[in-house]
């Protein structure tokens, strides 16, 4: 198991009030360090108080709290408090923490259903309400979730929720998710920052008053960063130890210091500056986070949502909320042509929601040290958004017997045509066991399944309008105009050839041009979509 | 003139509505360049619509809108708005500006006034009202200011008065300025961002629909960069052309891309927030803005400000809002010794109200291009804590026969006590002809001159409580204890040695640690403090 050896210093149920008062000031990182080396460290243990003062050095395989799961050693009925629970990510991974053993409470207030309900759109997935899915949870899976409806801008709710619960990982979803919706006016701009950044800032202090031993797994996005049109490294959210700056003559390490940040919009905007006020909160309060830099999800299948209709979690494929798969399925069973935004060139890191809740319950199972704030770039593989189209064009025709073309449209964002992208992912594989386990295809093939189920293909029809991009970069609203139409399988795929590093070994960075003549792949290093092992 | 050969592409009054849309969506920068060397580029002037539509080629030398002043180029009346007149910044600008002829509006809603009042504090230099400071600035001056009291955040009341005022420079001080305050709780952090990031992105969505060819002068801070403990260069902003990334046996420029930011406080995290909301703009909209990494602001002196007791500008000197050297000079008039936090071997960049002036006005002169985004380092030298206490203590008590001690007090913030600093500030020196004017010495001994005064001695008494640190980062508040007290001129000053590089033929960029033996100086180059030209 990865994380066997990991001891109290990652556990939350670790106390720090010994001889070491971490989140006090007057005191340098580095004099903490030397005290700690010299005269130990002491802590209490809020699970097993008996122990008493003791040398924070028991290993999750020694300690009884700790157990073996299939993702590593995880605390026995951990607290976790999702916020957003009512989402397309935070139902799914409630279900999946409770299905193994976590005691799940969540707030939310229902934003997601109202912002969506304002664009004319609706889940195409139809969802229970809260209540009932926690019925359904109950009588289907043996689960209890305990659920309020908090809006995480209240504070004073959320401080009782958190008194009450008092989580040992809090999993912050609670975030308004779209680059469009950011982009109408001004409203929505200002609106997505405060509901982010400010709801963000104000759970870093209820955290610091309530739980300051929790460790807090924030979604961040790997839209953070942009694309670096020089083709240099997306590390994972820090230099790594390795990296040299070199200026006039002289070399400096950038270890340990956040890469530069591109965001794409006012809402990759707002997550930039949530990894500030988190990355401080850790810094001044020795508070303890994996900030979580996503890559773009699909589908619609996990275990847990898939074995009841009560229980499937929400699928938007509107223009604000619906991410480029799940637009490509919908439009792909609405017979639109997939709406490839420009030259179609744009590389992204994906990853399915099944995998996004793999990656998840692992970080969850292993939380950080105090005071460490991390970053994870969680991805499964890059794509050209072509070569998505290309692969659900195939599918929709191949297994679905639907007719499938593909349009270029104007492209109503502000970003870059034509990109190289060389993406480090080793986090997750190396110190977390994680390999991707649902290739594209087969999520793909699970999603036009259930969206060509009547009822669903009904509700699809019904929102039909709200699936064509018309929110511009530049405050226009108006549908991009189609600038050609073609079939699937006709089009080379060619231009900057992605690079995702997964593992230590792999030195082979370079980005490359593909030429014409050599068939395009992408190229991964070491990528195997493994069984659960 | 170092501006004379700019042209139109520079100029406010240029209108790029001529064969490219800059602010349209669609077309990548490259396309747009492309364009630009293929087609040539087509504008109009608002200023001179007889010229029609022509190429952007006209000098600033040669045009007849722009004049000559003593800093650079200026645009004729420029109409200029200040966000944030009634503050120690805007206020001392308004009047400057206006004396050089540029037509000058802004907007205050009083916050700094009440904000300084929560702390039962109070200007220590006593300030007229808006209206009164309005009228004695035209008796003396015989300038006419155009004040509105409006909120930042009311857009709608915002977006009337940039309709009526039309401005082709907009100066934005309009924001929460204090590290301390920001970390009172999570009230003053959450409306210290609230104020600061979202006022600013709601200013500019109105930038954006009223006036997208103004330049945006934006007051930033030294202190989004943090100390970087490894003595790599703090650049300005961005990574310079020649700054490369090495990792794993390749290489990448880093050029142009934004440098990593550490902030020290919630506020600090807000200047960083706006840092990207801006920077986005620029690249969505093609806004163009100067981004002022300012150093920390001491004094009480220009010439337009000197000349009536009406006229003064405001000075804190509590632990929320005074700064440290405005701080150190009211403690050594109150017989308090002088509170060095910590070790007091921090190093910050300074820089006097009168040179800060000087480096807005030059800016305002001389605007960004189109979709431009740029920083500047503004500050006109470094020092230590510790060095300006003894700095401080020695002018009040050679100069002013006082009795000043210095006192080493627990530090209430979460920072690094010991680091290298090497601060690249050339932007201002080789682009817009700066040169510090006002040596530390010659700014304190005018405060102590002002300080003296018994109506401002008998304020001063009146906040005596105030001047105290009390905010701690940690959440609690309480007075720092006192470590040791010194007189002034019985320390050495050791360790680090800050570098500051102002011009590019300066190649000794290695920061260095003083040998105990050698006399420690502030090591600079080629800074030379300059007659007015």
């Amino acid at each position: 198991m990865h994380n066997k050896d990991k001891t109290c210093w990652n556990c939350p149920a670790a106390i720090l009030n010994g001889n070491v008062e971490f989140r006090a000031c007057g005191q340098s990182v580095s004099d903490i360090r030397n005290k700690i080396t010299e005269e130990g460290l002491l802590i209490e243990c809020a699970r097993r108080p008996e122990l008493g003062v003791f040398e924070p050095s028991i290993t999750f395989e020694q300690c009884p709290e700790w157990r073996e799961t299939k993702y590593g050693y995880m605390l026995k009925d951990m607290r976790v408090v999702i916020l957003g629970i009512d989402g397309y990510l935070g139902w799914t991974l409630a279900l999946k923490l409770a299905k193994i053993g976590c005691k799940v409470s969540g707030i939310d207030n229902y934003l997601r259903r109202k912002a969506v309900t304002e664009k004319n759109s609706k889940s195409v997935v139809p969802i229970a309400y809260m209540e009932k899915r926690i019925k359904t949870a109950k009588e289907v899976h043996g689960v209890e979730i305990n659920f309020r409806e908090i809006d995480l801008l209240n504070r004073e709710e959320l401080s009782s929720f958190l008194e009450e619960t008092k989580p040992e990982t809090i999993i912050h979803y609670g975030e308004i998710p779209s680059a469009p919706y950011s982009m109408v006016d001004a409203e929505h701009a200002i609106k997505t920052q405060y509901n982010n950044t400010l709801g963000t800032l104000g759970v870093l202090f209820l955290i610091k008053e309530h739980c300051p031993e929790a460790s807090l797994i924030k979604l961040g996005t790997m839209g953070e960063y942009g694309t670096p049109l020089t083709g240099r490294p997306i590390f994972e959210g820090l230099f790594p130890a390795d990296a040299v700056i070199s200026w006039q003559g002289q070399e400096w390490s950038m270890g340990g210091e956040l890469t530069p940040r591109d965001p794409a919009s006012f809402y990759h905007v707002s997550k930039v500056q949530d990894t500030f006020n988190v990355y401080e909160a850790c810094k001044y309060w020795w508070l303890r986070s994996y900030d979580i830099m996503q890559g773009v999800i699909f589908g619609v299948h996990t275990e847990e949502v898939s074995v009841h209709k009560d229980l499937r979690t929400r699928l938007d494929v509107d223009e604000w909320f619906g991410t480029v798969i799940n637009r490509f399925v919908s439009q792909a069973v609405l017979g639109i042509p997939l709406t490839v935004y420009g030259s179609g060139e744009q590389i992204r890191g994906y990853l399915s929601l099944e995998d996004a809740m793999e990656c998840m319950t692992r970080l969850i199972a292993s939380p950080p040290e105090p005071g460490q704030y991390d970053v994870v770039n969680q991805l499964s593989q890059l794509y050209k958004v072509k070569e998505l189209a290309e692969i659900v064009a195939k599918v929709g025709s191949q297994n679905h017997g639907l007719m499938v073309k593909i349009q270029r449209v104007e492209n109503p964002r502000v970003e870059a045509d034509e990109h190289p992208f060389l993406v480090v992912s080793k986090k997750l594989r190396e110190d977390h066991g994680y390999d991707p386990k649902t290739p594209l295809e087969l999520e793909v093939d699970r999603m036009f399944s259930l969206l060509l189920q009547p009822e669903i293909q009904e509700r699809l029809e019904s929102i039909r309008e709200a699936v064509f991009p018309q929110t511009w970069w530049n405050g226009n609203h108006k549908t991009s105009m189609t600038l050609e139409i073609y079939e699937h399988g006709t089009r080379e795929i060619i231009g900057y050839r992605p690079t995702l590093v997964t593992r230590s070994e792999s030195h082979q960075t370079k980005p490359t041009i593909v030429n014409e003549s050599e068939p395009y792949q992408t190229q991964v290093q070491d990528i195997k979509y493994g069984d659960e092992t």
